[in-house]
């Protein structure tokens, strides 16, 4: 089965966000307000072929926490959804 | 009211995705069969004060298309949700 995957990959809490700082700092001259806490992440989607959902999850989860994160300062979040047959 | 906004930013269908093909590439030699089709994004999350929902959906757009993405090679997917009251 093919399975369509979503990585949300955040810093974590206490992490320093220099991107999100910056882009936080310049809404206001651009005449945004009311805009907050502003994070930036990646976001990393794939196709995996598994046999099931469980094998399709632990695969992904073992490739954020080996490849695609640093579990020092990162977090992440997996979305599976079985992809649509063609 | 205040609202949580996630906004994912995608390249667009054929522009080069570097950072895919290569995180695709290094994958089978680390062991990981079965994953295709990687595309990295940013994911960018920021809260926002507003009147109600389609006052909030109308800023996030106008921000998105005019400082958080290059519409000329990137989309971008906006999440609203309403953040829980403290």
């Amino acid at each position: 089965m093919t399975f369509d995957a979503v990585v949300e990959v955040r810093l974590r809490p206490g992490i320093a966000d220099p991107q999100g700082a910056t882009i936080e700092r310049a809404l206001p001259a651009l005449g945004f307000d009311g805009v907050g806490g502003v994070q930036v992440g990646k976001s990393i989607r794939f196709t995996v072929e598994a046999a099931d959902e469980a094998a399709a999850r632990s695969l992904v989860d073992d490739l954020c926490h080996r490849f695609l994160t640093n579990p020092v300062i990162e977090d992440s979040v997996v979305t599976l959804t079985a992809a649509a047959v063609a």
